[in-house]
Order: structure tokens, then sequence, then C-alpha cells
């Protein structure tokens, strides 16, 4: 399991403002690390919004479900988020954990147990001990922080080599409001962790509904957009929190023109969390945009890029700075969307490398390599067939990558 | 480009008997590797029937679409294919080096263009010289042996570390006929070689479109069931030629019974090649078998065999020997197939580690670990939704595999 801190880690950790109407607090409940947190506590006031997005994976994780069966209502007065064991192929046990953590969350709050949304990273398949969070569950509920995003960053990291963070201010309803968001790694990154999770806390007024449409709008060009290894989680989990604290006119209309501007900064905080996901993939030593135009629709676009992402050939010549091209003609014709070779255009960076289904006739290998040996890498493809774009972050494939995830698990 | 042998190569290689109505030659045109052999010419007697599946690549090679174009007439005089180019987006100048290949082997033979069918395997992008082939054209025309099979496997390998071979015996219509089989390397499994080859001839006399039947049941449970990288390339061409020597009752309906035999053979002799090409995946320390069951349908299982198969967290879990099967959990999990948690049951070889969505009561680390060091492995995946069941091969992924891929082409 590799420690050293990713050399695509951003210079310095950004400064995230208290945030009116959520205590943070973590703890060391000794679920599998020795000497370092483990445990997040976010203590909401009443009436906070909640919306979320999970998983697709067919065999989610006992919290996944938990969350499911309660977003609906809409409403949230804390969230449990535990490393060291993600409670995913629990069974019963799995089940029987996500209501007793629940039960000892809402005891030290005198709320609601269908109140409580819980999330757990870590290993697949072992019982999760949820008696052990019994002992630390009230002092978290007493010393809640509304500046304690860093802590809790830290505290749901599993191999992750940085915490991820990210704040934005924007205009609403007559307010000035803060968005403030932390993450973990995305996809299956390390020995046997599973997880991407992320949670995004606003102190703006917004009703549920239009809370999940803004949410599931931005989620759709960010965390939708990244990928490290292709392994989508048991465990994917992004929920979104408005407390209302900011005083705004609260907006109850996803369509609501006053959202626009509450929306854009929202996206982009989800696409700044998600880049730094995949600026920390494992054995990363190169950040990679795939940018991908003319396609038949933005999804084909999409599916396209992430074939492109996801090709073993293309990230390892990537890790080997080899201005490979073919590869990416390789991943764009297997991707299953529509596309005419012969109208196919390449480009790293700016550098034109493939024309109209042919080598550029004036590639000049010398020139693309040395882009390639740049740390931060654009493919761009131009399919000609249409309007559909997309564009999807992810790192290159090296043996650190091989190296962390052969290691043996315990 | 590692040279060494894979340590999942058959011990020793079969000898594959003469084979009435095809002589084979090689020469070395010098394409792009010095010192070895890189073109062969397979010479067809008149009138023997041909059939090929081929790569579903949307940028697929110019002798992919030079064959396609004329698979349908059914005949075949002569097969021409170099190694060290795969004349893979070439645009026009690769059309013009099909045509002018097949002119050079047409005039040599004294046979029409649209009888010569053409495959090659290499760098994708880089123009194909096919003038080379005009000095060496005559004299594989010439020399052609009924026997040299072992010769043109070599001829035909890119990367791959053995040549792959095959063959089997079986009664048709009254006579032992014998079919012969060769193949490269699957996915795009080498520094920016792309294309898996493969090409049967049998002396049986059959129709091509009853060869065609044969040929496309075998391939979905042989070649469409082998994955290295899950890279597809844009040249993948398997073609199956049968020249009537052996006298038998002409066959001409796939559904005749007398074809039962034959076609069983058929598809032993695919799943052979294609076992062979999974065998000789680059890095390959384990030879890896998914079987899947109880699907909804052989379909689905197929597309949950191949994403826990293709999953870069499986085949490192695999290489680092660790019985990682919370992964498989995930693998299945991300198929996007019917699937549900709580039904589903997972064994390495006889072992079951995980039954009914949890961890086996009876699941030992020690005795699962122990399991993982062969060099074999089994893993074995019980859906509990149905009757649909696959199986596929691959190998492991290791540092190997990275080192290959990013060394530098040229």
């Amino acid at each position: 399991m590799s420690s050293a801190v990713s050399p695509l880690a951003p210079k310095s950790l950004p400064t995230l403002p208290a945030l009116a109407g959520v205590k943070l607090a973590t703890a060391e409940a000794g679920i599998r690390y020795a000497g370092r947190t483990d445990v997040l506590l976010a203590n909401f006031a009443p009436g906070t919004s909640i919306a979320g997005v999970f998983t697709r994976s067919r065999c989610p994780s006992a919290p996944v479900e938990w969350c499911r069966e309660r977003i609906g209502g809409g409403r949230i007065r804390a969230l449990v988020v535990n490393s060291g064991n993600a409670n995913a192929f629990t069974g019963a046990s799995g089940r029987a954990a996500t209501k007793l953590t629940a039960e000892l969350a809402a005891k030290a709050l005198g709320c609601s147990e269908d109140e409580i949304f819980l999330a757990s990273t870590g290993v697949i398949g072992e019982p999760l001990d949820a008696s052990k969070f019994a002992g630390v569950m009230e002092g978290l509920a007493e010393r809640g922080a509304e500046d304690g995003w860093e802590a809790a960053a830290r505290a749901i990291m599993t191999t992750d080599t940085f915490p991820k963070l990210a704040t934005r201010r924007v205009e609403l309803g007559g307010r000035t409001v803060t968005i403030n968001g932390i993450a973990k790694g995305a996809g299956m990154i390390a020995p046997d962790m599973a997880t991407m999770l992320a949670f995004v806390a606003t102190d703006a007024a917004i009703t549920p509904a239009a809370l999940q449409a803004v949410l599931a709008a931005a989620t759709e060009r960010s965390f939708n957009c990244v990928t490290v290894d292709g392994d989508t989680s048991t465990s994917d989990t992004l929920l979104a929190f408005a407390t209302g604290a900011a005083g705004n006119v609260a907006v109850s209309d996803a369509q609501d023109p006053a959202l626009a501007g509450f929306a854009a900064a929202f996206e982009d905080l989800l696409v700044e969390l998600a880049q730094l996901v995949a600026r920390d993939g494992e054995g990363a030593r190169k950040f990679v945009t795939v940018e991908v135009e003319g396609a038949e629709s933005d999804l084909s676009a999409r599916k396209i890029a992430l074939s492109i992402a996801n090709s073993p050939l293309v990230k390892t010549a990537i890790a080997g700075e080899d201005a490979n091209w073919g590869r990416v003609v390789m991943a764009v014709g297997k991707a299953g969307e529509p596309a005419d070779r012969d109208l196919l255009s390449i480009r790293f960076g700016d550098l034109r490398v493939a024309h109209l289904g042919a080598r550029d006739p004036a590639y000049d290998e010398a020139t693309a390599s040395a882009y390639m040996k740049r740390e931060e890498i654009v493919i761009g493809v131009d399919i000609g067939l249409g309007q559909g774009r997309a564009r999807v972050w992810t790192c290159d494939l090296t043996e650190g990558y091989i190296a962390i995830n052969a290691d043996y698990r315990s």
C-alpha cells in the first residue's frame, strides 16, 4: 500500500469556511486502522434537505441500501461515515450493523433513525462490528464543529494519499451562500478497499427535490466522468445537504432561473472533487483528460471517452510517454458506438496526430513524444459524425497500480 | 518486449499432419522485423470453401475490409498474411496496399484477385509497403508444402512467445478428415501490435454456407470467450478453409446430423487455440478460467464472466495470489446484467468462498490462499437466477504487462 503523496496532488489544501447548520466531528473507533480517525459524524440542523446518488452496482453495500430506503424523506439530521470496512456483501449481519449504527446516532442526537444516513468504505465481505461506535457516538455528538472539514476529509480516507476538499461561494436569493465538499478515492482503488464517497453541504435554503435535480445533473458531468480502473465499487455514494442557514429565499423549483448560478458553482465544485480523485489514482504519474466531440450524442461521446480512458493499452502508453495514437483508434473502434474510421481525427493537446482515418501528413514523432513527457495530458478525438461531446478524467496505468493491488490484503 | 517463453506455454508443440489441398510457404519480406519470416502464403486447391468472422471494431483494418468484401464468394485460392504491420488506419494507401498484395498473389498463382484473402498484424497507422512482397511472391507460390504448419504459425507471430497450433481427426461422410489450426496472440497484446489471427483448414468437403455456420457457432464458445486485456483489435480475423480433398460426401446443410461430430471437433480445436492465446498473454503467470452459471441467459452469463475476466482488480489479485473474492463481487455487480446479491455464490476451484450474499460460514483464509498459489485458477460464480452459463479464459495482470506495454514502440 503506497504511502507517498501522489505527485499529482494539489500543492496546498484549501481551507474550507465554517458552514452554518453542519457540525462535524471525528473519532478513532478502531474498525480496521490503528492510530488514525476512522469515523465521522456530521450533525445537521433540523429541516436540512438531503439528496443523493448511489452506485449502479447490482451488489450494493448495506449502507447504500439503508440510504436508498430513506432518501425519499428528503430530510437528514446526521450522517455517519466509517472507513476500514465497506459493510458490503455482509448479508443479514450487514443490515443489522446499519441498524445498530443508526440507533446509536439517533439516541445521541435525539432524532429518528430514519433521519440518519450512513456510508462505509473499506474491505468487502467482512462483517462490520458496529458496537465499536457505541463508545464514541456520544462524544461525537457533543464535539461537532462547523469548520471541521479537513479532519472530516481525513477520517474517510482509505488509501487515498491526500484529503480531497473544495469550496465555492455564490449568490442565491439575495444572500451569499457557501458550498463545501469532501471526497475520497474513486473506483476500487486499493487493496480490496471499495468506494468513492463524496459529501457536499451548503447553507443555502433549497428543497430536497430541487437539490436532487441539481445534484443529478452535476453528477453526470463530474463524478460520472472520472475513472481510475473502470472497476465500479459496491458502495459509491454522493450525498448533498442544504441547511438553509444562509436565510435566502428558499428555492423549490429546479427550473427557477435564480438557481442557475448556484447549480453552476455546485457542478464546478463536483468537477474539482472528481479531478482530485483521478489525481490520486493508484500509481498515477500523469493526469489525463479525454475530450471527445463530433459523436452522435453526448451519451455516445461519453461511452467513447470512457472506452479510451479505461483502455489498459492507452493508459500504459501514457505511462511510457509513448505517443501511441494507434491505441486510441483501437479504443474508439471497440467502444461499440457509431464511428466512421475515415472521419476520425485525433490530437494530443493541440497536436493533431491523425486526421480523416490516417496518420496526419504533418505528424512528427519527436514533437508528439515531447508532448507525452508532460505531467498533464489531453487526448482529443473528433468522431466527425455529429454534435455529441464529452470530457472525462483519468490517470495513467503504472507498475505502481499493479504493485499496490497485487499486495496481499492482510 | 518480452522474449522469454510464457511459463504457461505447452511443454511441447503438436506436430500437425499434412493436409491435402493446402500448400504453405513462408519468407522474409523485411516488413518490420530482421532475421525472421514475416509473410505466409497458403495456396489452396481450386474449389476450396472459405468462411470467416472478423473484428467488431468500428475502425477495422484494410485487410479486414478486403476480406469482408469477398467472403461472400465462398471460394479461396490463396491467403497472404504478413506480420510487423497491421495496415490499419492507413486510409487510401492501406487500400492500395491490399490491392497490390492481391495482384501479386493472383499473378503468381494464375487466379483472380477476388480469390485472394489477406490478413496483416503489427503496427497500427503506419503505411504498409506491399511492394516488398513482389520479390518473394513467386518463390512462395513455388515452395508450398502441405506439412508446413509450424513454419506458418511462426511467420504470423508478433510478440507471441510461442507458436500456436492444434489438430483434430474426425469421421465425416465415410472418411476420416483432418482439421489443422494456427493462431497468434489475442487482443492488443504488445506495443502497438494489433490482432488476433487464426486460420483453420480441413480436407473435408463442406460448402461455404455450412462451413460458415460451423465456424460462427464455434467462435461464440471459443475465441469470443477469451480475453487478455479487453482491448479489441482493429484486425481480428478468423478464417476457415475446406479443401474437399478427403473425398467425403460433401456436406451442404449445417443442420445435417452427419456434421455433428465434425462441428464438435472443430469447436474443440478452436477452444484449444483460444486457450493457447490466453496462456501467452503479456506478462501472464497464471491461466484463469471463469465459469458463470445461473444467469438469466448464456449471453448474460458471458457478459458477467467477461466483466470478471477483464477486471484489473480481479486480475491483479490473482497475480498477487490473493483470495480476494470481494473483487469478484464487485465485477459481478458492475457487469450491468441481472444479478441478486443475496443469491450470489462464489468458488475458487471447488472451494466455496461466498454463499447467498455473504462470506461462506466455512471460509478459511489459509485454504483459499493455498489454492491461489496454483498456476491454473478457476473462478466459479453462481448467479442463482436462471440456467444461463458461460466459460471464459484469461490470464493474470502483472508488472510484466505494464513493462511490455509502456515500452516505447521504436
